[in-house]
This record gives structure tokens, C-alpha cells and sequence, in this order.
């Protein structure tokens, strides 16, 4: 029987992969996504797709509504637009007003339980520290102090069990991921990278992360759409 | 001005005297409650009387739909029923069936987010060890670890605010929990410790949580109710 692993799935360029490389490497997946007050919907709409493609053995969609706290410009109910045209020198240089507080330790400790009902020792996370430097929750030392918690607060870390953090991508560049995604079978016209996609899941083309998208196609010698 | 921190109440004994706890400390008090499909809903009612009882700054009550994800007999549609008339020497001996997966990493993780938000460095949980030494996200190791993994993984954190979980009734027993309550003036006719209360709010008597209240008030010496 193969191991179980929850994969965090955005619906984006990253987690997709991280999904595939998941899936090549043995694993029975189980997708789990959030809807958290995103401004783009159509993410979730993305990540339907690629789950589907990859005939995970289960895709939850679960309502954890951040719009309540947080002051993120990818918050719909935010009022701060996401930035447009930013040069790609600016983008990740600083902590962009499309952080979300706290928002992968939440989406972590979601799929940690989860995992935990399940009895799945791996959680995969699209997390990337080249592109995206300026979201501290990406680090890899956070990724590693989260593993330690999950393991010292849970029924099953108690028992002896021990979950791993998998962040496969984390020192790849967009270009690398887009490769390796290439190679593992991804259809990246399934997947949505927008911070602010037309209402009908059309991507804007000048937010930080359609720029970085269309570098790393570009790069990675790939034809996007 | 006030520090402010944000604080974990469920509107039990527990979250309730560790509210009144952050109170006397001197901080500007936020509530955070959960709607996380809990069999007791009536505790949210007695977290909203406790909120206003100490006059918080604010108290959000927020929706997070662990049903889907957990095994737990706190939880209404998990069809399990949570043990009754357990005699006091088997309740925390082992990881019991109340024990909701991953639930304090997830509602740290939350309340982490708010603080983030807010500008609190606080965040307050009445996890305790000494009556639920079975719960394993009450351990003062897993604090701590969480702690390390909230300053890596935020904004804040990562531009050099210290975020400091208190979880002040760490190593108290339930009858010292009580005497502190009392001496910072609190009412516990508000709170509701049941797991399995009558739908008008009333507590069964013969849960664990009952039993730990009962005998804690008599070692106490407080009138209870």
C-alpha cells in the first residue's frame, strides 16, 4: 500500500507541481485548499482541475475565513489592490502587501490534522524561497520549527509517529519548477498564478505574480497557455 | 498605552481564567472563539458572556469547519459520543476520544495571524497539563516550539517582533485554576466546561470534562453553579 501524503494545492504553478513531484514520488495524495476570503476564487477553480488530473484519491475545499483578520492586499474584503507593473527587481525584495498573516503556518496546521486523521505521515507544501523572498513562511527554518511542533502537538507525534514537512521546491527557481512540472506530465493551462483574475479566471497580466510566471516560461523556454 | 494581546476563549473555567490572568497582566484584551462544528455550541454562548463580562476590546468568533477533517467526539457529526462516568484516574491517562486533531496549532495559528494584524506580541491559551496531560498540544514543549515557529514563519517575526505565547495555567491543577478565577473576580456561572451539554445549554454531569469541574471546585472549596 503507498503512503499517504495531504499536499497544500493553491492551484497555481507551484503547488501543481509540488503535487506531481508528490504523486512521482509514490505517495496516495490527498489535496486539501482553502477558501479564505481570497480575492481570486478562480484559484479553487484551478485547483478542481489539476486534482482531477492527477485523480488524487481526495480534494477537500475548506472555508477558514481570514477576511476577519487580515489586511492582505489578496484579501477581497482587504480594500488594497495588489500591486501592478512592479519591476521585476522590486518583487520579492521586500514583504508585499499580498502577504497573508500567518497564512501557511494556518494552512499547515489544517493539513496537519487532517494528515492526522488520515494517518498520512507526509505534507507536501508548494513553499519557494528564490521568488518568493520576501514571504517569511516559506523560509525553510520556518518549515523546519513547524515540523517540530507538529510532531510535539499532535496525539500521533506523541505515539511515536513522526510527520515530515515536505517542501520540495523550496530553492527551485519559477523556471526550474516550470521544467520539472514539464517533465512530470503538468498542463500548466490548467493553473491560475493571478492575484487578480477577471471574474471569469482570466489572469491580469501585471500583478507580481503573473510577472513572475511569464519570466519563468520564458526562462524555462516553455510556451504558457 | 496597553500592550494588547489576544486571547483563546472558549468559555470554559480554563480560557476564562486565563483571560481574567491577561487582564490583571495589564494587556488590552481581544477574544478569539471558534465555530469549528463542536458538539457544544452553548460553549460558544459562554465564551460571548465572558467577553463581555471583561469588557474585551473585541471578540471574534470565527467559522473553521474541522467536521471535515477530524475523528473527534467533540465534534457533532463525527458520530462518536464522548466518554461518560469515567472514573477520575482513567481521564488523562490516555489520549482521549475528545482529543481533536492538531486543534491548538490551528487556532494558535489563527490567533497568530490576528496578532499580526493587530500588533499584539501576546497570545494567551489556558492549555494546562496537569488535568489534561492527555491532550498533547497542551504540553509546554509544543508552546515553545510553536512560539519558535510563529517569530520564523510571520512578517513580524521576521522583521524582529518577538511573539510570545503565555499559557499561564501551564502546571496549575483545576482547584488552583478555580482559586485564581476567583481572586480576579471571576463569575464562573458564565462558563460551560461540558462536552455534551443539553441543547439549552445545560451540562451532563458525567463527561470528563464535568467530572474535572466537579471535583476541581470541591478541592477548591468554591460553590460551583
Amino acid at each position: 500500500m503507498k503512503p499517504k501524503a495531504v499536499v497544500l494545492l493553491s492551484g497555481g504553478v507551484d503547488s501543481t507541481t509540488t503535487l506531481a513531484i508528490a504523486r512521482q514520488s509514490g505517495f496516495e495524495t490527498y489535496a486539501i485548499s482553502f477558501r479564505y476570503g481570497q480575492r481570486h476564487q478562480a484559484e479553487l477553480e484551478a485547483a478542481r482541475k489539476v486534482a482531477a488530473f492527477f485523480k488524487v484519491k481526495q480534494h477537500l475545499i475548506l472555508d477558514v475565513d481570514l477576511s476577519q483578520i487580515s489586511g492582505s492586499a489578496l484579501i477581497q474584503q482587504s480594500g488594497i489592490s495588489p500591486p501592478k507593473n512592479r519591476p521585476e527587481n522590486e518583487i520579492g525584495s521586500d514583504i508585499p502587501s499580498t502577504y497573508v498573516p500567518a497564512r501557511n503556518i494556518i494552512f499547515l496546521s489544517i493539513a496537519l490534522g487532517w494528515a492526522e486523521v488520515l494517518g498520512a505521515r507526509a505534507i507536501f507544501i508548494g513553499a519557494n524561497v528564490v521568488d518568493y523572498s520576501g514571504y517569511p513562511d516559506c523560509r525553510p527554518e520556518f518549515i523546519e520549527a513547524f515540523q517540530t511542533a507538529a510532531n510535539l502537538g499532535t496525539k500521533a507525534g506523541a505515539q511515536g509517529f513522526r510527520f515530515k514537512i515536505h517542501a520540495p521546491l523550496s530553492k527551485m527557481s519559477k523556471a526550474q519548477i516550470i521544467k520539472k512540472g514539464v517533465e512530470l506530465g503538468v498542463d500548466f493551462s490548467m493553473t491560475l498564478s493571478c492575484y487578480d483574475p477577471s471574474p471569469d479566471g482570466k489572469p491580469c497580466g501585471s500583478c507580481d505574480s503573473c510577472i513572475l510566471r511569464k519570466k519563468g516560461f520564458a526562462e524555462a523556454g516553455v510556451q504558457d497557455w
